[in-house]
């Protein structure tokens, strides 16, 4: 593969913690409620909200799809806040990551979610659009509402391509 | 009917206002994102978080299903914060909402969501726990955590009985 060829990786919280969290209902639960009815799992992600007057704040994002080979031209960040994104159905979506190398992204990481996996961005964290790979995938986003320049965009000169 | 009888209705915007928000990717998107390959339906809830140290966060729930006749023994709220709920598949599940009447809970309603919609209970709203329909049901649940009591709860002496 050439330097601008970037191949999936499967989400884990291991290789995802530099960017953030991974939401899903693994393993055992943090807590049993409702008289032993209901699992939790508690407090996944952490949820920032910086700068006065702003506030967490629930959408949802529906998307077309994207296929692979995907060409990544563009990323951006947030940082004055995070932003997750849990999808409302058990269809797999990238999620391509950077770190950050002097105020641009740096090499993209790119991820295929496992069925019941979302993603909480931390802020500040270069990341990609949000790419289903089915068509009118929707997701439940959480993330900052409020006054202030949020939104950072860079678009790369010589795009990668992310392969499967 | 007698008068410990619920009968079930559909869960729209405007017969759940009294409680909190419906939560639902319908109509026209509020915004058009991602070189318009993505629609946003921009901050739904009032995701409420009230008292010093708190935050919002988000966990998941995975539940038992319930089965109608359903008998309503007991409801709870939370003085101290919103609490969301969003089904992560496209089952109904019930929402069980009631008034408060002197600081415990007036008579319930109860609304069969439709595929898609969530529900984000206000702070203070007495309602049911978690009541999906088919076993196993995951919800992204967004509500408040931080120190402080923020759970009253109330058991009915004589239980409602949820009809469909």
């Amino acid at each position: 593969m050439d330097d601008h060829t970037i191949a999936l990786e499967p989400l884990t919280a291991a290789a995802f913690a530099p960017f953030g969290d991974v939401l899903a209902a693994r393993g055992a639960a943090d807590m049993v409620i409702n008289g032993g009815l209901c699992d939790r799992f508690h407090d996944l992600a952490d949820v920032q909200v910086l700068g006065e007057g702003a506030r967490a704040g629930i959408s949802l994002f529906r998307s077309r799809a994207r296929t692979l080979p995907y060409r990544l031209d563009l990323m951006e960040r947030h940082p004055l806040g995070s932003q997750a994104f849990m999808p409302l159905g058990p269809a797999p979506f990238l999620v391509i990551v950077a770190p950050d190398a002097g105020g641009r992204p740096g090499r993209p990481r790119a991820f295929r979610t496992a069925p019941g996996q979302g993603v909480n961005y931390h802020a500040g964290v270069w990341h990609g659009v949000l790419t289903p790979l089915v068509d009118g995938a929707t997701f439940l986003v959480v993330d900052r509402i409020g006054p202030g320049e949020n939104l950072e965009e860079v678009v790369f000169e010589t795009p990668y391509v992310i392969v499967g």
